[in-house]
């Protein structure tokens, strides 16, 4: 049975997240029932990440065992057949080694979250961006995410329902720029780490945006991380704004 | 009674066009319904361009006579309240002379046009950019575009029920180039010209796609316009990748 590796995009809220659930549309069931649809095989699609609801993706990543031999572009298009219309499309099919592991191989994850800064309500982007009415100082908030760069404890930066059994992380990256939406210049973080915590992200966009309408400091960042308590960051940011963007391996 | 204009940005999948229509959701509608329920005022407003059902704006500017003297950041958030989930929001509100006319006053409109050029299908960008798999030759749809520029008579590039008295435009800017949206670089082309006849953009579109492709060569375009048939051009390009940009007064 070769394995693959799926490479998949998806508009988050379409979906109750990646993880199969009993009652609510996931990402991963629709991905499964494509496959049984195109291949008559019931199968585990395993992801590298479980976005929750509401987050997209454009680079998650999967893998599954199939036992028929079918050319990549086979199974991209089948499978997108069978998805059309559900907000989920695979991007790219590759043969991997039978031990490759879509969650336990990866080296490295990057997210983006794009905040939307201006008083009108979204039209085009209320699905895609976090819509913030305080005029936002960039500056500020990249400097209070150099703060997060590097290994640190990040218990006040996770949701307090987190699994993960330590709550060190180390930050590659933080990077706050500028990307055109339709709706105007998005505000846009992408964020590195080999892995993540549970609402890590989100909790750290939360924190910044209070610094960049003024309501934190910089300098009260270091201190939020040594308090090690959620109670002392931001509020959670919401998960339109949050794209899975690419894994490493 | 002061005269207000109004710029307005909306999803145009939702509505059937800008145009008041019976049993249609229309912009125009949604725009009016709001100044009733605010200020129990039944009121016209008056467009600059009639988009059809589908087409996007991000500076569509509208005018309306209002009696009460209010704020015009109260008009703006009163009316967003009202529109609220609606795909519409009101942008910006200004006084201006009695003699303004949306429509009429306007010296110059832009249009874009986005293209996301791959082979998965769309999820993000389904109602907001045309979906082409054919690698396109954008240095090609460039090349095809400037034989459109300047002063022509463009029959070949309006719908056969445009009612314009004269088929003669001038486009004043027609630039192909890159933009960043999530599901990958889409291209884009900015289309300027005092006024369009019905479809123009579209037409325009739907034929530099062919150029694009290599089914219609780049010398093929003076030949096209100088037919005068609407047979001789490509097809008309869906709504979902147009967007009236801005309208110059």
């Amino acid at each position: 049975m070769p394995r693959y590796k799926l490479t998949v995009e998806y508009e988050g809220n379409r979906f109750s997240g990646w993880q199969r659930q009993r009652k609510q549309p996931s990402v991963q069931q629709a991905i499964e029932e494509a496959i049984t649809a195109l291949f008559q095989e019931k199968t585990l699609v395993e992801g590298a990440g479980r976005t929750d609801a509401g987050v997209h993706a454009l680079g998650q990543v999967a893998h599954v065992d199939l036992s028929p031999a079918v050319p990549l572009w086979r199974i991209c298009d089948g499978l997108n057949h069978y998805l059309r219309n559900q907000g989920v499309v695979i991007l790219r099919a590759e043969i991997v080694p039978p031990d490759f592991h879509a969650r336990f191989s990866a080296t490295g994850r990057v997210y983006e979250y794009r905040i939307l800064n201006r008083r009108a309500p979204l039209t085009l982007e209320a699905n895609q961006a976090w819509h913030v009415i305080p005029p936002l100082d960039v500056e500020k908030m990249q400097a209070a995410a150099n703060h997060l760069l590097g290994r640190h404890d990040f218990t006040s930066f996770r949701a307090t329902r987190c699994q993960s059994p330590s709550p060190v992380k180390t930050l590659d990256a933080f990077d706050i720029s500028y990307v055109t939406m339709p709706g105007g210049t998005a505000i846009t973080a992408q964020v590195a780490s080999r892995s993540f915590l549970h609402n890590q992200v989100r909790i750290m966009m939360g924190t910044l945006k209070r610094v960049g309408e003024g309501r934190l400091a910089v300098k009260d960042i270091p201190s939020i991380l040594e308090t090690r308590d959620r109670r002392a960051s931001g509020p959670t940011a919401p998960p339109q704004g949050l794209y899975l963007k690419s894994i490493a391996y």
